[in-house]
């Protein structure tokens, strides 16, 4: 396995030389195809550790089917791993939607926790992180249950219009949903509000912003 | 300060002799009264790391004033301390209700924080606790967002019945929406949809379970 992406780990650093030969043997590059459903904790004996391109969606599923978004990792991000030893009484749900084609970078949990075990450092660093990552995903849930539909809708289009730095957004109304942790039809109906308020247009499988003073108003 | 007091602290055993001289010297006990409003997360000085006696209620603040229950401590938990160097850019909003008149174990946020930078073992063990409060939150929050509230409320019925050891439980409607973190509205709507159902008898002050068997179903 290249160095260079195994640098991209946060603990690398801290690794001795013998540790770092052990993840290195042991760490293996796997393909996701967009739109596939990867489960990042699912009590198997991978671990998926590092992002190392494209872009993958982490959310819940409630009983109802009803997604929510709790965050989203890009190429070189570090993916807090769910080894039986960080966190052993869960029942961990989260689960990641391949937004873009993904390669991840996988090893044995085995591995990983018998470096953890002797490596206080990079224990600690571990700990830090899942910490780290719970605290966002808590913000998450609380913008979910505190903040109004309306205002997440528009954060989310004056966001993505940032994002792509473009006021004419790809995407369905059930992306959107999705995204904001919502419903279709609920979003469909939110949309239509701001479309009748000349503040957005809706095309066939797009939606142009024209009013993006007004929604960024309303995003805050 | 008391060591008996002290060893309750999950790191206690891990500091060296000269570290837990350092942390008696600078531990203080304060009191609160039933009903007062602890601010865990203050950005002041002091850590309040044990609840030594009674018993506290952790919850959010949502715009409209509803209050979200993260979890409760009881006498001999330890609370996770939002030091500085653990949640550094936090917008901390995690408040207490002190349920009974609860006596605290704080220590300077300054001290603690010095201990911690020079035990990794400490460190590492706060972190880990750190981590799992916030699975903890993360799970609350996941259960308001995702179990209806009829089932909540069966759910802390139940769980109050059950810890008190009778069927009579002396409580309000607005202490129940705070529990199960709904607006007191709501749940008398849903306590007089069970009455009807003749699952409870409601009375001034108090509620009288008189169907537990129907009750458990609805809460599981």
């Amino acid at each position: 396995m290249n160095t260079e992406l195994l640098s991209l780990l946060p603990f690398w650093a801290e690794l001795t030389q013998e540790e770092k030969n052990t993840v290195a043997a042991n760490a293996v590059l796997c393909k996701y195809s967009k739109g596939e459903i990867i489960y990042t904790c699912e009590g198997n004996c991978r671990e998926k550790i590092l992002l190392v391109s494209g872009q993958i969606r982490a959310f819940m599923l409630s009983a109802e089917g009803r997604e929510l978004t709790l965050y989203h990792l890009k190429g070189g991000d570090f993916n807090v791993p769910c080894s039986e030893c960080l966190i052993k009484p869960m029942n961990c749900e989260i689960m990641a939607e391949a937004q873009t084609e993904c390669v991840m970078l996988e090893i044995s949990s085995f591995v990983l926790n018998s470096v953890m075990e002797r490596n206080i450092v990079m224990k600690c660093m571990m700990f830090r992180l899942a910490f780290e990552r719970y605290r966002i995903i808590t913000e998450a849930l609380q913008q979910i249950l505190l903040t109004p539909l309306e205002q997440r809708l528009a954060k989310f289009l004056i966001d993505e219009s940032d994002r792509i730095k473009s006021t004419l957004l790809k995407t369905t109304h059930e992306e959107i949903a999705h995204e904001i942790s919502s419903a279709r039809e609920v979003v469909a109906r939110a949309l239509k509000k701001l479309s009748l308020e000349d503040v957005v247009t809706i095309r066939r499988g797009c939606i142009e912003i024209t009013d993006r003073e007004y929604l960024r108003s309303l995003a805050s």
